[in-house]
């Protein structure tokens, strides 16, 4: 296949945005990107496909999500993470069955593609994680997800399972599931946080994403100034400073949030190398605070960005967390940090670096992955200049997920001219009705 | 003509929200709501439409808006307010001319629109006011607009005029646009801010709209921290105090931003019952700060939210500034805060009576106008709850501009089904390119 797109921004090392260029695409790998030339596209054997008005970008990369929650958007308004978390979340989670979570999952996917995300990092749930991963396969999105493991629980005791066979089934899982799709599906060892591990699970967990390379290990850390004083009353350790004292943070380690992290702390991060996911909406809309990514990308620890649950946020659409990433940055540091093309890349190839995937996505070159999103950046929200440049203040500052026109993982189109090829919107929304209801009634009980 | 939507967000003083009712509207007005009657609907010689997925609510009204700069979204990114001011806006405000400013106010009008705004308050710009009151009277819009006036300009100085003339051309646009278009325009003195009016021009301005019933007054305040150290170097007080110390502030009087402002100030808006615009996106995305409008909202203190301009947004779209103004009082004052119903009301009925026009508009009555947005709150990043209070969570935190279906203004449709029937984007865009591309021209001799 050929794409001829209005013009492409790479994210590449050289930044480079190129117009009058297509790119040949070949088993869902990119061949080649060169000058247009109609000679070549009507000798070539391959469909070309033209987007005159469209911009082409990497796929983003989200490194925080929970598909598992999708379903309760809207049902968990205006709360504090712990509140939040005992009184909705975690009954609601609690109550999913395979056909709750299977619907969860596709309204989750769905929304994803249609907004241009094509690779995620994804907590699940306590049971049923196989429904979140069949999912994943038959979709064909780019994916590390993993059981979200617990047990203690002392806002909500019924959620929770015995350490042992907490970690049987993640190995059970991992054999299952890791390097699957052609590499795309990988595992993502996920304790929730640290009140609901064991030392023994938190350590063992990440103990066995040695025998799967390439896995990750991913929890939250550090969101809420509550949670922390319950951390430091049972470990006598801020958080980081905890996971580092037995011995569970390293390079393959994603933090989600990280917002209240001391100095100490911050050297840790930077030390081990661990991967910090900034999930701008889901900490205001909880009212956690900001996290110093400034800070952070100063001292060159990887940051990247997540929307978190649908219930905390309320749209899986990373252009709202672009766009607060950028904004919370110039309100604790001014308006000239954190322009639009530093947080462009924190949604791209910055989001594969923190998966060690950038060999694979995260930029448009030869040699990687297909996988892409077109952009229309003509609509009545975007600014007319034409300067190269302003293309990604277009993206970040202008657009919204109603922008993304097509999306491709792995070189299939996912979605095409705003149409989801996966699912259909009003049966989604009919089949997840239905099963919204039982599982409320099921909450109920 | 008969409307029968999906349900109605009232924003009364009731806050109903009605299922199964229907809206008759007659010369502009709402002449009744009812209970859905299939016998009544057959009978009547109204037009029946019928929106079985839609959501009817009020039109949103935005107090702070800068039509004149549409134009430039794009062109002025990652600055703070005075180097803003300085080295972009004043400079392209300087280079309007007729055509370009009337570009801008197209752009501007169509994407408020598109976005479910009915009612503005514009600050205009230096020259050529008529463009923007002709082109609201003929888009029908609601507005509220003015001049933008400056007799002084350290920062680009080639952008003011005498403090005289400035008065002069002030009273005749106000005599000729002022109650025009069956009321729907109205008359906003509209000083700058203070550093580029002298004590005259703020003071003269503020005398005159008593000449005009139902005027307002419109300017800037306590924005940037800069900004406010210059205005206390000048006149050794804070910025409202100082507005005080001249008399210029009222009921009748709208300050946008109010960011930095302290405890004596505070009390100075409650005790003259002067209107707040809130401008979360602009605030932020200039470094500005956050105002406390939660405090605000506490002592009775008027507020309601704006978009400001295309250039420090990057979008006009009152659902940014609805999900921001929870999101940043959350962050200030904890998640329970601010909670969705709150906001919805800040961007509708709050708005209205910022304006004193909540006897027309801002809320679904009978005797009201007709300023009326329909919104599809079942697209894939929509809660999929029934419970009616869900609603206003669709609404703030999950909606984008792109869930408005039809909008009207004094029961004239204006947007129908995703569509502008006042203008074609494409035509929009490519005029406003070729005025954009000579501006830029003029700019740089």
């Amino acid at each position: 296949m050929i794409i001829v797109p209005k013009n492409i921004v790479t994210a590449d090392s050289k930044e480079r945005i190129l117009k009058n260029h297509f790119i040949e695409i070949e088993n869902g790998r990119i061949i080649s990107i060169k000058k247009n030339d109609e000679k070549y596209f009507s000798q070539n054997k391959r469909k070309v496909l033209r987007f005159d008005k469209l911009t082409l970008i990497p796929g983003f990369v989200q490194t925080h999500i929970h598909l598992c929650q999708t379903l309760f958007r809207g049902l968990a308004d205006d709360l504090e993470l712990l509140d939040w978390l005992q009184f909705k979340i975690f009954p609601y989670e609690n109550a999913h069955n395979k056909n709750s979570l299977l619907a969860s999952v596709r309204l989750g996917i769905n929304e994803l593609l249609l907004s241009g995300t094509t690779t995620l990092l994804d907590m699940g749930t306590l049971r049923h994680q196989e429904v979140i991963f069949e999912e994943l396969q038959k979709a064909g999105m780019r994916a590390i997800a993993g059981k979200c493991l617990i047990d203690k629980n002392d806002l909500f005791p019924q959620f929770k399972s015995d350490t042992k066979s907490e970690l049987d089934e993640i190995y059970q899982l991992a054999k299952a599931f890791h390097n699957t799709s052609n590499g795309r599906i990988k595992y993502g060892f996920a304790p929730r946080f640290v009140l609901s591990c064991s030392e023994k699970l938190l350590k063992g967990s990440f103990e066995m994403k040695k025998d799967f390379s390439g896995s990750l290990y991913h929890t939250h850390s550090s969101e809420n100034k509550n949670e922390l004083a319950e951390v430091k009353k049972r470990h006598r350790k801020a958080n980081i400073e905890y996971f580092d004292s037995i011995g569970v943070v390293d390079d393959h380690s994603v933090l989600a949030h990280c917002i209240h992290v001391d100095e100490k702390e911050t050297d840790l991060l930077k030390k081990k190398e661990v991967r910090v996911a900034h999930c701008p909406s889901s900490n205001l809309k909880l009212g956690s605070g900001i996290a110093n990514i400034t800070k952070y990308l100063m001292k060159g620890i990887s940051v990247s960005l997540g929307a978190d649950g649908a219930p905390c946020n309320n749209n899986l659409s990373i252009f709202n967390e672009m766009k607060l990433a950028a904004f919370m940055q110039k309100l604790i540091h001014g308006a000239k940090l954190m322009d639009a093309k530093t947080v462009f890349k924190l949604a791209t190839i910055e989001g594969a670096k923190a998966l060690h995937l950038q060999n694979e996505i995260g930029s448009i070159e030869v040699g990687k992955k297909a996988d892409l999103t077109l952009l229309d950046l003509t609509s009545n929200t975007h600014s007319l200049s034409e300067e190269v440049e302003s293309i990604y203040s277009n993206i970040v500052y202008a657009s919204s997920g109603d922008s993304v026109n097509s999306v491709m993982v792995e070189g299939e189109w996912k979605v095409l001219n705003k149409k989801s090829l996966l699912y259909d919107q009003a049966e989604l929304n009919y089949n997840s009705k239905t099963e919204l209801k039982k599982l409320l009634n099921r909450v109920k009980k």
